[in-house]
């Protein structure tokens, strides 16, 4: 038996304008996610009476759950209550029990109850009262042409609390009880979108589709979703959840529990564990790797110190870069990173380091070293590894991008993982 | 005549599931309302074929303009083209400009166009190829049924060029021209949108109706908007807008043309046309100033090197700062930064340098320097102005926030501004 289809119908002028951002959507997904329910359709309109009632008319249609979330303030232009009944055909009424509310909820208040607030009880007369602990507004719901519709109020915490306690566990009730939602999310560095959906259909061209595979890019992890709705599926997930990681490789970095971590926290926690400290020596970055390693909370017990050598002499003052390296091979060369690594490892006495050197751009390169010509090098005094990358892309994306490989980089190391990264095969960049 | 009825598909399943908050969309609000336009409806659906046909066709026959946002990616979840082309009754093709652009995306960034990658090339036959110089999808819009369709790729910053540069102008020229819209656009830093609102409450009670004020909180600045449509608005324009900046005072940055600027390319800008070099000195923001200032593009002539001292005994060794002032006064004291400000001076021979120097948090606050407490010290040898606040935040705004307040400080004394701003006002914080 399949799962319901839900639907969502949010109404506002302010969520039209741009001024704010929806938040309430996200929210009701992640609790009916909870109760293995997904939404898969969302309209949002203003408050416009006839756009109401066809939304409300279509989507009750086409769904077996309507959720309508908004306009059931006291308001003129609070239009949910109004379009409803014109849908289900009812007139609207005083309905007794919201009316109560209303008296209760103003005499705790000591307020009286005043005519604006008094059209929050004028509801259609077959409805069902939903509580709220929290407003004015009570919700509540109808069955119109095998659909359950729940109106619930805008205001955020009045939503939260009237779908945690009233409307999910009636849900929750209707759902078959052999509905399948298992969600597995991996985070990788190092494999864009397309070269893993390129690697996925040479290697693992038999996927099967119990298992539907979703991508998010972000900057600078991809996230993979293995989503799974049926036994079938599940029967098949460790497999085909083997056979994707295999092809993943190193560059898988976590299977996300939770909220996902950074790169850098990875990279801190298992320094942590070995007891090992690391610094950075930076140039096009210019801080940034600092700043990614340092966002982490607790990363004073690994980090203590971080080089920004901007400029060829404070390279030779902060890190004592020979200056000649600078006329012999030039800043953004091998010579000069594993110079600025060595510096950095003797003036902060850290076990690793990162330091790289690069043309940022928009201006500053030339034929041998184009902009997006960036040399790592990065290890221990005595194994300083070094690799140049070509990577062309706008000033800030550079950076980020170049701050996360440098990461990546450690991480790798301190890990012992010796394969060659995807993106070190794309980029690598044979700079004379 | 009446503006045109335009309306917003977003598809990817990423927004059906709670596990992002659609930001797009509210972006596309602001940018369509600066040429006077608004959104009348907006659905958001998964990733399915027979979905997004279906709603490409009802909300092309209820539409002027149609902008479908996400599903251009190279991979088997991204189907708008598809879609759209059994809407329109056209076959996919291999489209020659498409094309092109993704060679040359390869090319540039030397790697190889693969089997993923071509599908994005796979377009309707007669649709217009609309430019994307930020990622490998490009953009493309059909007219059907008197609707013009526009699809846009779901990466953000990708989205946000391809409107403004390409998209936008389109849309602008079919407006009927007696439209009037006249913008004005302020950054602010340090007055938030309450107080600011609570000022023009109080000094500016007499607002007139027919300039539009709006408020957009970023980190770190607000954007203050002001809209005219009408004639009599434009009249009372410079008056009211003379009015405004003057309560803003110091706080005013800048009147955005076109793209906004940093606070941080401020500086630098009037850094180059004094002939001064900065520097940095950071302890809790680990290197997130540097990195801020080195995001500006031609940064190196006024920026040579800055100094991550982590640890006390790095701010010792790098910065030379006393020992014993660790003892005496505690890492995070006026005595400290205003050493540390001083050695990032000698070693770097910078003429401006800004030193922080504060808890971060979660751990590490005591009775007397709660989470929050952050000491700056600024200014060049012999002039060090020093400054405690408390901004009781979660770890990485207050790095963010701390580093906007370190590179303001630095802005206001090189333009010699001796207002205090509210920021120090709000937050002065007397540390013992």
């Amino acid at each position: 038996m399949s799962a319901p289809k839900v639907q969502l119908l949010l109404t506002g002028n302010e969520l039209m304008t741009g001024d704010i951002v929806d938040s309430n959507s996200a929210m009701m997904a992640q609790v009916l996610k909870d109760i293995g329910l997904g939404i898969n359709r969302k309209v949002t309109v203003a408050d416009d009476l006839a756009l109401l009632v066809n939304e409300i008319t279509y989507m009750a249609s086409t769904s077996d759950i309507l959720i309508i979330n908004g306009g059931l303030g006291p308001t003129v232009d609070d239009l949910t209550a109004q379009a409803l009944a014109l849908v289900i055909g009812e007139q609207l009424n005083q309905h007794a029990q919201a009316y109560t509310h209303l008296i209760n909820w103003c005499k705790q208040r000591g307020v009286e109850l005043n005519a604006p607030n008094l059209k929050q009880a004028m509801l259609p007369k077959t409805c069902q009262i939903i509580a709220n602990r929290n407003g004015s507004a009570v919700g509540f719901s109808v069955r119109y042409k095998d659909c359950d519709i729940y109106c619930t109020p805008g205001v955020p915490h009045e939503l939260k609390t009237m779908l945690n306690e009233q409307i999910i566990p009636i849900i929750a009730e209707s759902i078959p009880n052999d509905v399948i939602t298992d969600i597995t999310r991996l985070q990788v560095f190092g494999l864009g979108e397309s070269s893993l959906q390129k690697i996925i259909d040479q290697q693992l061209s038999d996927w099967p589709t119990e298992i539907e595979l979703g991508f998010r890019a972000g900057m600078p992890l991809l996230e993979v979703k293995l989503t799974i709705n049926t036994s079938q599926g599940l029967a098949l997930k460790s497999l085909w959840q083997k056979k994707l990681t295999d092809v993943i490789g190193d560059h898988l970095i976590a299977e996300i529990q939770g909220k996902p971590k950074s790169i850098a926290d990875h990279l801190l926690n298992q320094m942590q564990k070995n007891n090992l400290k690391v610094t950075t020596a930076e140039s096009c970055t210019g801080g940034l790797i600092a700043s990614k390693l340092t966002e982490v909370s607790g990363s004073s017990i690994s980090f203590e110190a971080g080089f920004v050598t901007y400029s060829n002499e404070m390279k030779t003052a902060m890190l004592d870069v020979p200056a000649r390296l600078f006329e012999q091979d030039g800043a953004v060369s091998k010579a000069v990173v594993i110079a600025m690594a060595k510096g950095s490892l003797i003036k902060s006495n850290a076990d690793l380091t990162i330091a790289v050197s690069g043309v940022a751009g928009p201006n500053g390169g030339s034929d041998d070293k184009p902009v997006g010509t960036v040399w790592f090098a990065w290890g221990s005094l005595d194994d300083i590894q070094t690799q140049c990358l070509l990577l062309p892309y706008k000033r800030i994306y550079f950076q980020q991008l170049v701050s996360a490989i440098g990461i990546d980089f450690l991480r790798r190391y301190q890990k012992k993982i010796t394969t060659i990264p995807n993106y070190v095969i794309e980029r690598a960049f044979s700079n004379p």
